[in-house]
């Protein structure tokens, strides 16, 4: 590996140190400033380069590649503005912990705030956002700085995972010649090759980071505190990317089956969906209906509470109402905690944690678990009314004359393959999956930008994450959501990523019909629900995609089709937002009825 | 004025004082927690609300009507990622000094950084990148807080402007009810009213910023050098939106008629078009064609330079490369100085200085600009060389053999109306339009993103700049620009803007075909160059736009029917960028060996 220059030394020491790192992916948006960086990565056979237009786009491929696999993606871009659009996704990794490795090219430093051209001050651009930043010094062929480059590049990946992943951001300046060009002082091939007598092959510095777990001591609280428990509730709410494959379902089924708690599981914790799952009784411990019904339940005394904050308001007002002992477990020592009811902070993997309970909880002899169990039964009960209802509305005869948003997003789970990723829009979408994602014995994967919540960035983020695996991609989107990230839809043709789109058109923001605002006209219409009239058949065709409408009741059937045939469709189901939300209204009280009718 | 709970007084308050101090229109994203704010913009009859899907596209809206205006535009957006979005045209604002007013909702203070939906750290979330940043108290019925939330609405628009105008960035938490919804502890009327006996009507705090302007001594040195200089030149850059009204065209020119100096004036210096242009001679005192010919004649001896960093690389070539005398005049006192040549820098309004020359430098009596002052004919010589070259290239039937996208911003100039506003992208047509769009007496007013220069936000921007004019609007865009701005076309309909769109179609990134990567392949087409075959007639039909493909040959009449038609007409024109490269080159070089044989 010989360099014709410092930036193409640079380039190719920092990009090979990273391979050998075990980055496997880079999303590259072109720019001049960034050339080497960008010829770097092109060059390397390890790392799979995804070329993007719209740096925005590019940063929310990368947000969502590296949420599906839990391993770090890098960004590269030019100088300028190209930096900020970075920004919303970088915002998005820092809350939801996805490990994002972000290098922006720069100016070197003599220019920084000269007037000169796409000369922007890029020293923090994201500020407490990332989990490290640090600026690589001007290219020079020098030993130390060569050996300074190589653990930068290591620790800037490591920096990226352990307890707490996010993003993290190198600038780095470069100064002409910013290509292969060959330079009078041509840069000695060996600043290139890794310093040799280092004891063995690799990256130049290896990480290994360390799992938090509970001495034995500190679980005895824990331990306690479940087996005294009346009424214990296991709560799984959306989870980090690093504990999709850290955590065993196995093991929070066996802690809820010795201590008889019912397991609520957020359609984005992992724990929905898989084999874990009976799916026959929908009595065993995974829980999905609760949104409709938690409040009508008797309130837990001991809560055991994991991943960020649940979807569902109805189960987190509940929580906070109650006044049970609750433990809330966090890899990093975060405290989640936007209802202020923890109790008690254990800051350590969710996946030790349980394995450790397993260990230490006795194995139940039946009193927990049994029939007479009036919790447990409460639950079953709730859960089997709440899916009878659902499943009546979703007759197709039914659904022709009351057609619901909820209805798609039902099908969606129950007819997703096995194995699917399924990547869910924030807004109204993430609830009608919250509510009515029937749990189920298939190994889906369930994403959405839980972390800032929001509605940008949506169709980038589910290519990426489909980018990473060869299974089937379903997204579940709105026509905001949409119509923001239109430009990701640029990924389907030049990444290769192929998906069944699920777009919900209900023009404009139907969210706001829950809202108090809904009744305020003006400024409801104009400013709130915003409909905006636009064809998304033209849309389609401009990306060269498949588009087809869909009518409610037809929606299962197409939605099988498309799973069954290659290349992306969009499926557009039309719906009026006010309609939805009163049938939402109108199924959740048919439960409650007859949850109210049991009591009296 | 009353107001039915505390969030809303918040926001009729803020808004109420925000128009008394004078602004005019505020760009609007949907979204729950920015309510407040909504509302009370909604209801305002002195503000006219532009709604937005796209907060990306809603920030460089309201960038392009600050910068058509000079005056601040506002912005709401609700909490989270949404507020990220608007970072890339922040950065511009404060490049290109732009008045632009952030308002961002977010969550109280108990809630940050708890795990909480939507919750980021909005704290200082553009960094330096603002005037002025301030934090909004929670809202409450007490006096001195009003107080206090209306000085803050007046200093945050007056932070806008001033020497050195730029974005400033409010932070706006609210808790609920958001909504004008009556709660039991409602706020007496008398908190949403200016408070009484305050001597006069208007806004709570009256701002008046005054103008840098140099003493009789500070002159002095400049006067002197300007007396005494064989080849004085005056460069004026891209113009300060503050400097569109400032700086009198007449005065610049009576102090380049005086001194016998060519003022080279840059596409955005607002010198280049406008009623002190001699059309007919092209030997008048402001010339544009020297970004083919400058380097080919001899240096100056005394440089008098404003605005921003010129967009024509030769002159800054040529600035860097000579030994004279170089005075920087700039309002704000800032360094704006890639190349480090200046010797002199005057903090102070160009208007200003150039007036005060006006009234120093004495009559010219002849020998400045009589026709024996080689170094004026010089000028005037390359100009008509350079024009001529043009004219010919420009011959339908030699655009029809040998197209070239420069032939396309000649047009754009020469066709114009008069008056009217025309926003180029950054990139190629910039730099076209500076090499080939001719002084003209007539009102154009040029605008482009030059702060950053970036290609995000272009028809946004562009879009912005029409809303603040009955004037004609052109906007030259290239196809990733176009793609990368795609969701900005919705404010063709939403915002009632109309638009002769010039989309420069080369398929990709043809700028990098000047540049050294061109030889490296890979990466050069798949990384840089990036065809993307994007069906633009597509994208039209999913805004509802008109959509012409046009022959180069045909674009001076295609262009002229559009500017007759009412609406939006996007009008692409198809080119080979490596082709239009060489024939730029070719242009030139015929210049370049015109002027040469003059020299032998």
């Amino acid at each position: 590996m010989s360099a014709p220059n410092r930036a193409t030394l640079w380039g190719r020491v920092l990009v090979d140190e990273l391979a050998k790192g075990g980055l496997e992916a880079v999303c590259i948006a072109p720019g001049s400033r960034s050339t080497p960086l960008t010829v770097a990565f092109a060059a390397h056979e390890a790392v799979d380069v995804y070329s993007h237009l719209d740096e925005r786009s590019a940063a929310y491929f990368a947000l969502g590649r590296a949420r599906r696999t839990g391993e770090p993606t890098a960004l590269v871009c030019t100088s300028g503005t190209a930096a900020a659009n970075f920004h919303p996704a970088v915002m998005e990794a820092d809350q939801a912990r996805v490990p994002l490795l972000v290098l922006t090219a720069d100016r070197p430093h003599e220019l920084r705030d000269s007037g000169a051209n796409q000369t922007v001050d890029q020293v923090k651009l994201y500020g407490d956002a990332v989990r490290w930043y640090s600026e690589l010094p001007d290219p020079e062929a020098d030993e130390r700085k060569v050996r300074g480059l190589r653990t930068t590049a290591a620790r800037a990946l490591a920096e990226t995972g352990g307890v707490d992943p996010g993003p993290v951001h190198l600038n780095c300046p470069f100064r002409k010649p910013l290509e292969p060009t060959e330079v009078p002082d041509a840069v000695p091939d060996s600043f290139a090759e890794t310093p040799a007598g280092r004891g063995r092959d690799g990256a130049f510095v290896e990480t290994e980071s360390g799992t938090r777990s509970l001495a034995d001591a500190q679980y005895a609280d824990l331990v306690q505190a479940l087996a005294d428990a009346d009424r214990p509730l296991i709560v799984a709410g959306p989870a980090d990317p690093a504990d999709l494959p850290a955590l065993e379902a196995g093991h929070v089924v066996t802690v809820a089956e010795r201590v008889g708690a019912p397991i609520l599981a957020d359609p984005l914790s992992n724990l929905r969906f898989g084999p874990h799952v009976n799916r026959e009784s929908a009595t065993g411990p995974v829980y999905g209906g609760y949104d409709a019904y938690i409040d009508l339940l008797p309130a837990p005394d001991v809560v055991v509470r994991f991943g960020a904050s649940p979807t569902s308001k109805p189960l987190r007002n509940a929580l906070r109402d109650s006044d049970a002992r609750q433990f809330l477990v966090d890899p990093a020592g975060d405290w989640r905690e936007a209802t202020f009811t923890a109790t008690d902070l254990l800051a350590a993997a969710p996946g030790s944690v349980f394995e450790g309970l397993c260990e230490r909880l006795e194995v139940d002899t039946g009193s927990k678990t049994g029939s007479e169990n009036e919790w447990l039964a409460a639950f079953a009960d709730a859960e089997r009314r709440h899916w009878s209802v659902r499943d009546a509305a979703l007759e197709p005869n039914r659904l022709e004359s009351e057609p619901f948003e909820g209805a798609v997003l039902a099908d969606v789970f129950e007819g997703a393959p096995d194995p699917a990723t399924v990547f869910v829009s924030n807004s109204m979408p993430i609830r009608d999956a919250d509510r009515f994602g029937r749990p189920r014995d298939a190994d889906l994967t369930v994403l959405s930008n839980r972390g800032a919540s929001g509605i940008d960035g949506i169709t980038s983020t589910a290519l990426g994450a489909g980018s990473a695996t060869d299974e089937p991609l379903v997204l579940v989107t709105g026509d905001l959501a949409f119509y923001h990230d239109s430009n990701g839809l640029l990924a389907v043709d030049r990444c290769g990523v192929d998906a069944t789109i699920v777009l919900l058109d209900n023009d404009g923001g139907g969210i706001f019909h829950e809202l108090p605002i809904e009744e305020f006209e003006p400024p409801f219409t104009d400013q709130f629900k915003t409909p905006h009239g636009l064809e998304f058949d033209a849309l389609a065709d401009c990306y060269d995609l498949a588009f087809e409408r869909v009518a409610p009741a037809d929606f299962a059937s197409a939605y099988r089709r498309s799973l069954e045939s290659a290349g992306t469709q969009v499926l557009a189901v039309e719906f009026d937002s006010e309609e939805s939300h009163r049938r939402r209204d109108v199924l959740a009280e048919r439960v409650r009825d007859e949850l109210r009718g049991e009591d009296a």
